[in-house]
């Protein structure tokens, strides 16, 4: 029977006199003449295991050997966790060569991010690195689960596609026997499908693609989109509106089960309240309050004196606009909704002549959710497309979703690994994808 | 507020004299002359509506057409669900076109494969197929928790490689900026490196591709991969277990939640009580009792009175391997171990010079899971390389995993359209996809 790492103070309590077995890494080694003493590392925490002279020897192992050790687990307040396993019988699972290519023991803020993620199967066992997928992990359940509790059903749909919703730019092609398909920029068309086939709601979890060429901390090129989708609705706020119920759950998920991640990160736990009551502001009062913002942060800089400088909802905006929600309604989120139709794909639903029932959630100074009402009408779609410079001959799977009978819907999608990233306060969205894709990186 | 479909028999009960709202698709018209009645199709059931005199007309109205309607529920012992709704307004939210491709509300079994696929919007209104996706969210919903509660950190991984773990057969190339990659056949390499990376047991959900040019009823190009890896095992032994653990809570999940679904395919529930403790047979073995059950249902049949000849665990092996569960363990899960050397790949764990530590998992008919513990020595892979016509240098991602500490561990991968199709007998396993894509089909 294997003990885990985390339990065996509670066993140096109630059975100090039986042999526990523990197996794990070798995260630190300390040899002090004739008594060494080696962390061990396992998926639960770590244990410090004691070599003395009734030991079998140390001297062989090497930092993150995978080890299994028997020993009599013993109170120590000198020790880590206040226990620690007196070792008497080691067996080396597996030799882990000296020549490590990072240091796993050591602090992430010296390893650049190129060498945290060429080396993933090392740098995941850096507890703070790990917690990171910790996290993750937790937003990707509590996401469902949420949904569920909605009545939401899941759906997995294809990645491979005949072409883009959004028109043809910025997709990867694939090569599918003796033609040309690509990656799925989002599963749009097929939620929006589903809604309609009357499962009325329906999320997926899935990899979206964009064959974007910049390399900024803010891009992936593979990412975890989490996407929602809901028939019956009026607007826009009741996407907005469910988005702060989801939110709102997912903090609290979070705060509960991953209250040592993020203290490994030194954040705070993201407010479930402040969520619940986020802000929303229309597009228009957004761009004129970054513009506020910005000229009270530097009110001497060149440009910022004399009007305006920012024009649209863009990174800077996006976080002088969580700057305002913050100080104003003490949230870290904040809802921008009615955006101009020529910022909006050709499906979002018009409110008028120039504005859509169409929205982006921001979080702690980063876009993490584009949504909106989407048109639903036939006639108004066939309408809509010259100016977008559509043609219907090649939208036929999108007029059929329309033509047969479609409620009123919306959704919205959050980008799993930005949310991670802005709960940790990471300063690149790649440190929260286990292996990420950009214009350069394909392996591991 | 909107009433669900289900509901309007307890409002019927409760608030006959309050008007309640329903929303949906228009499933049915029977016109009776002064009285129209038409059933409504909602997510959550269906309801009758009757138009009277007193009523909008409902001559407007198109099968599939989505309604709101408002009207007075009352209890009708000879409408469908004991209630009715007698109808006081209508609204049609989007008049559906009169020219449906395809009948919604008829037999199913009437409706071609290739017509449910290429109308998925339309065919999977139809309750029965509805149903199968029903089934199918429960199934990755019990899949997940379940690992979850054996302590499983769920992971997201790449699906862009650089080449496959198995060699480069069966790979579709994806055009990345200025080079080539590869769709992920499994994300076998990844959930290995989570396992020695710390997480030591993990899960993901996500899709698979496999650039087979065979069109069959057991295959997908690209299928959802229900994948499991843990570290710290000694043999395919600890691997079974989990997995009849798992299918038992998710056949238990089934039977719980999807008793409408099932009852629609006409399937018994699939026995959790079977799955926990269902057979394990040896490769040899397997091949020997699959010939005698070939044997003892066509006795008279050329070839099968002089001897063997089935040869391997194939498409017949499996179905006489079943029936031989059924039969002489009363299991419709069996579990097929030791398989030899020759037929898995280079990573398989060797018990013997012949034979290793894999398994597949059959369920009624099919092998729904391959499986088995892995090579984690690293001078035993490399060993190994030059058997399987492999080189170390193409696998240096993989070499690397094994060179640092990596824990002795196993995993598997359920097919949840496979298992979908078995639980309710589906003859094809293309049913069990939204979006099925083969050698010919990428649309919708």
């Amino acid at each position: 029977m294997r003990t885990l790492a985390k339990d065996i103070p509670q066993t140096a309590r109630t059975k100090p006199e039986e042999e526990a077995r523990v197996s794990g890494w070798v995260h630190r080694i300390r040899d002090m003449g004739g008594i060494t003493f080696v962390v061990l590392r396992d998926r639960s925490g770590m244990v410090q295991l004691v070599f003395s002279e009734a030991s079998p020897p140390a001297a062989d192992l090497t930092l993150e050997s995978v080890v299994s050790v028997r020993g009599f687990p013993a109170l120590n307040e000198r020790a880590p966790g206040g226990a620690e396993l007196r070792v008497t019988a080691l067996e080396i699972l597996s030799r882990a060569q000296p020549d490590l290519p990072c240091q796993v023991n050591g602090d992430i803020a010296r390893m650049g991010i190129e060498t945290i993620l060429d080396n993933r199967i090392l740098s995941v066992r850096n507890p703070r690195i790990r917690s990171i997928f910790n996290v993750q992990a937790v937003i990707i359940e509590a996401f469902a689960a949420y949904l569920r509790s909605q009545d939401f059903t899941e759906i997995k749909t294809s990645k491979l596609v005949w072409g883009g919703t959004e028109g043809g730019t910025e997709l990867f092609e694939v090569a599918y026997f003796d033609r040309r398909v690509y990656l799925a920029q989002s599963p749009q068309f097929y939620k929006e499908a589903m809604v309609a086939s009357g499962m009325e709601r329906v999320f997926e979890v899935a990899p979206a693609y964009r064959a974007e060429k910049h390399d900024t901390p803010r891009h992936l090129n593979e990412y975890v989109s989490l996407d929602v989708e809901m028939g019956f609705i009026d607007s826009e706020r009741e996407l907005i509106e469910l988005e702060r119920g989801l939110l709102a759950h997912i903090f609290e998920e979070v705060s509960r089960k991953n209250a040592a991640d993020l203290a490994a990160w030194n954040v705070p736990a993201p407010s479930a309240e402040a969520a619940a009551k986020a802000p929303v502001i229309g597009y228009e009062d957004a761009v004129r309050t970054a513009n506020e913002w910005a000229a009270r942060d530097r009110p001497a800089s060149p440009g910022a004196s004399g009007g305006a400088r920012i024009f649209d909802i863009n990174p800077e905006a996006e976080r002088f606009l969580c700057e305002w929600s913050l100080a104003e309604h003490g949230s870290d989120l904040v809802f921008v909704n009615e955006f101009p139709r020529r910022y909006r794909p050709f499906y979002a639903y018009p409110s008028d002549a120039n504005r859509t029932m169409s929205f982006d959630a921001l979080f702690r100074g980063l876009e993490i959710t584009t949504g909106g009402r989407r048109q639903h009408n036939y006639e108004a779609f066939v309408e809509t497309l010259p100016r977008f410079g559509l043609r219907l001959e090649n939208l036929q799977n999108y007029a059929a979703l329309l033509r047969y009978g479609c409620p009123p819907h919306g959704g919205f999608a959050i980008g799993c690994e930005r949310l991670t990233a802005r709960i940790l306060g990471l300063a690149n969205v790649k440190e929260a994808s286990l292996f990420p894709r950009d214009r350069r990186r394909v392996e591991p």
